[in-house]
């Protein structure tokens, strides 16, 4: 029904166990500050010098910012561009390493679960998301629940 | 040790069932389209047009939007301003109703669970955060984790 231009995989073409690598991201100091500022202002991601007496030691992403950069990798990388139909949840978020200035961080999305749904036009794909640092560190791992069309939503 | 400016609750001071209101926010299109479209440009948040044919049938906040203004609500409200050491993960994040332009979005925040930690300066808070519209209805819903400092952490 729905015009999008669809370019990424409908619920049929999902397999569980396949992995996907996104693009990367570094985290500047600038980038940093200024997400922490506006959305988390807590002082070890914010001030460097508030920074250096936190547990931290230095200067550290907000989760939100290592999260959001996730999602926008994955985003971008197109698996469902156009058939996720809409996002119904995330489980388990975990900061599991601190992300400083310089890190370049890259995710590994990886299908785990396909579900059916009530309307036969769509179904729930579980993904978990991997984010890793430049040194192969597992930062951030999360997963999501999204709601995608199979090829008859977008049949006339 | 931290010379942090600490107007929150140390982790001793916190109760069990306790419940804290935030103040609102109003989500407005421009904010929507603006959000969606720096962090997750997907058509029924970003496009008013296609929203129309999704299956939102009007333009919706990202979901990602309402977590974090309800994110940043909780961090405004004060509860463990300079006493939150570190955020360990979110759990059961769930996005019950859509969003719109001009919703105004407050949260609750509920203290469900108190543990210790192997620092005996320090201890785990688990918060249940739930964000209501203007009609009362709960549009969100996400557990947090958070490492909260005891009162001897401050002490030389």
């Amino acid at each position: 029904m729905a015009p999008t231009t669809r370019r990424g995989l409908c619920f049929e073409d999902l397999t569980i166990g396949a992995e996907y690598q996104t693009a990367g991201q570094t985290l500047t100091e600038a980038g940093i500050v200024e997400f922490a500022a506006q959305w988390d202002p807590q002082p070890f991601h914010t001030d460097v010098e508030a920074a250096q007496q936190s547990i931290f030691g230095s200067l550290v992403a907000s989760g939100l910012h290592t999260f959001m950069v996730s999602f926008r990798l994955y985003h971008r990388h197109g698996l469902l561009e156009g058939t996720a139909l809409a996002g119904l949840g995330l489980d388990e978020m975990r900061f599991l390493k601190p992300v400083r200035p310089g890190d370049t961080l890259r995710a590994v999305i990886t299908v785990v679960a396909l579900k059916p749904h009530r309307n036969a036009d769509r179904g729930v794909v579980m993904l978990d998301l991997a984010t890793r640092n430049q040194a192969g560190e597992t930062v951030f791992t999360v997963k999501l629940a999204v709601l995608v069309a199979r090829r008859a939503y977008f049949e006339e």
